[in-house]
């Protein structure tokens, strides 16, 4: 498979998952010694990957998870509960392993990497190069204020897309079956609100919430810059580009670049929550058929991430109030997802059983 | 720990979970290096499971899933999709490894022990001898048609509890740190509902559902053997050894016994679906205090289920649409326990990580 250059590459390169596999894991299903799919959503989940893998023995053993990063013009708008600085700081946690994700990524059998997708501060060097689990595609120190003018350039969010793909596709080369979104960026529940309401096109009281928990009053003010920076910026629902360039941030384009690099490959990737969902609908506002390759790890508190979900056409596994990001909702679905994989390869089959219907 | 005898000696050994622990645990979930409870319901796992181990560092590494087989005179009214026979066909899949449970419980690394109730066919003796996972405490070769009379004498309802309650004890004084609840018996949502109903004191639009997938015919046909059933019997809804007695099943006498065995020894067991909720009714209408040890797998799709849950005060875990039973729903819910409490263990401080608050 030759490498893509460019996103249209990438792009033309996308095909949909295959209905064909998708008829023969349902035929499968209805052999096993259960009563017809009475493990609901485990069915659907294995079937899907049948039609992503084009396999009727679909595997998920090795997994990562990807954790974008990246930082906020708008921060300095007061949108977010937490200063700038901890993003860096979050950033050295994931690299010591002591994040939210590195938990649940540990318990579920998954890497972690993290990319610094344009963080404002340097990350020390000895640091980057002790690690190999942390990659440098710095885009800038941060994005422009998205409710003053575009966040970023065109091409900007070009280099993004194509940062995200090349880690991603770096990945599934060294063997990764499938690949978990993640993100840590203080002040990107903005953002990825403006990208809900645009491509979405809900009303910012739906789509715009409390993120890692503003009060009443931080609330109203991030409602009202995601509202200057949609008249500001006037994005294009039907341009993915536009949309990222426009009212978005790196790590937001990061993530639409792996889920692509995904789709590109045939790979299947968990979604996880709000901003990894912007990301998703950049992806495929950029490539409808990418859909097929993205299950959605759950459903987020921040109570736009539902209309998200139903505009990409996605039903969450998990809904447990999570509400952290960095990709923990993603990672902890795919021990849902791995148990799916089992019931549909190890379950007997009706006729092994000695089952008769009456 | 002196082993009780009678179900009274059980229910006054039962102590409930401890308030302390649970604030311990909530002032460690408040240092955690993420906003404030952003992981949502999994810090409620971790908090809950703390205060039922009594410790900062509860741990279910080592899980097992009791699946109680039994069967049930009401079969012969045709409330099933499937003829009674498949009861002990299942139970030769558990033994043999190929049961839905079996894989689930694979997944999540939990052994699986399968009981012999009551069902009707006595099992091959060189079967049970030849595998320490099957057990065999037959109440009687399946219950009386419950439509017409009790389904079974208030001895043998006392003998079914102590029966679970023996071998979840057994499993516990192996060192087992979690039990998942399991049920294999064809008919036994008939039962089930009949216990909700009188419980509950739901209707039987309610909570009569389509088991393994009955008609039109099939779910009227079983809504009028329930109404009959509650009509013969009168079962007390206060009292829990008449209503399993009345309108039970020895395999959901065993999960009580079992949901008592994990209280009395402050164990966790994680609740599966619809007729292991029906035990679990049973179980916290004997003791109240026992509802603390609980942790509710999943939501079934019998509809019946959320009312059960709600009375219970209990919130499911996962909401997949399952409808199996054996087990399959709550073992896949000890995946997510065990990754809370990871996160509760694993995670940095914000003091560690060099966070501090806007």
């Amino acid at each position: 498979m030759t490498t893509p250059f460019t996103v249209d590459e990438i792009i033309k390169g996308i095909e949909p998952i295959d209905a064909d596999w998708q008829a023969r894991a349902e035929a499968r299903t209805a052999e096993l010694a259960i009563p017809p799919r009475a493990l609901g959503r485990l069915h659907n989940l294995a079937e899907q990957m049948c039609a992503i893998q084009r396999s009727l023995t679909p595997a998920i053993d090795r997994k990562a998870v990807l954790v974008m990063a990246g930082d906020h013009g708008v921060a300095r708008k007061a949108v977010s509960a937490f200063p700038q600085e901890v993003t860096l700081a979050m950033v050295q946690a994931f690299v010591a392993g002591g994040g939210g994700i590195n938990a649940i990524a540990r318990h579920v059998g998954a890497e972690v990497f993290v990319v610094d997708m344009g963080i404002v501060p340097e990350i020390d060097a000895d640091i980057i190069t002790t690690n190999y689990r942390l990659l440098v595609s710095k885009i800038a120190p941060g994005t422009f204020d998205l409710s003053e003018g575009p966040a970023m350039s065109r091409e900007a969010a070009k280099q993004a897309l194509l940062a995200g793909f090349s880690h991603a596709a770096r990945l599934i080369d060294s063997g990764c079956e499938v690949l978990g979104t993640g993100d840590m960026g203080i002040g990107n529940t903005t953002p990825s609100a403006a990208i809900g309401a645009v491509i979405t096109d809900a009303g910012l009281d739906e789509m715009v919430g409390r993120g890692t928990g503003v009060d009443e009053a931080g609330l109203a003010r991030k409602r009202a810059v995601v509202a200057q920076a949609l008249k500001v910026n006037q994005p294009d629902a039907r341009d993915g580009l536009d949309v990222l360039s426009k009212v978005g941030g790196f790590e937001i384009g990061g993530i639409a670049g792996m889920i692509l690099a995904c789709a590109y490959r045939q790979k299947p990737v968990v979604v996880d929550g709000f901003i990894s969902t912007a990301g998703a609908l950049i992806a495929a506002t950029l490539c409808p058929a990418a859909r097929g390759y993205m299950f959605a790890g759950h459903c987020s508190e921040e109570p736009g991430h539902k209309i998200m979900l139903a505009h990409l056409g996605l039903r969450p596994i998990l809904d447990l109030s999570m509400r952290l990001g960095e990709g923990t909702g993603g990672a902890l679905a795919m021990g849902v997802i791995e148990g799916a994989l089992k019931v549909f390869k190890e379950v007997m089959t009706l006729a092994e059983a000695g089952v008769v219907k009456a």
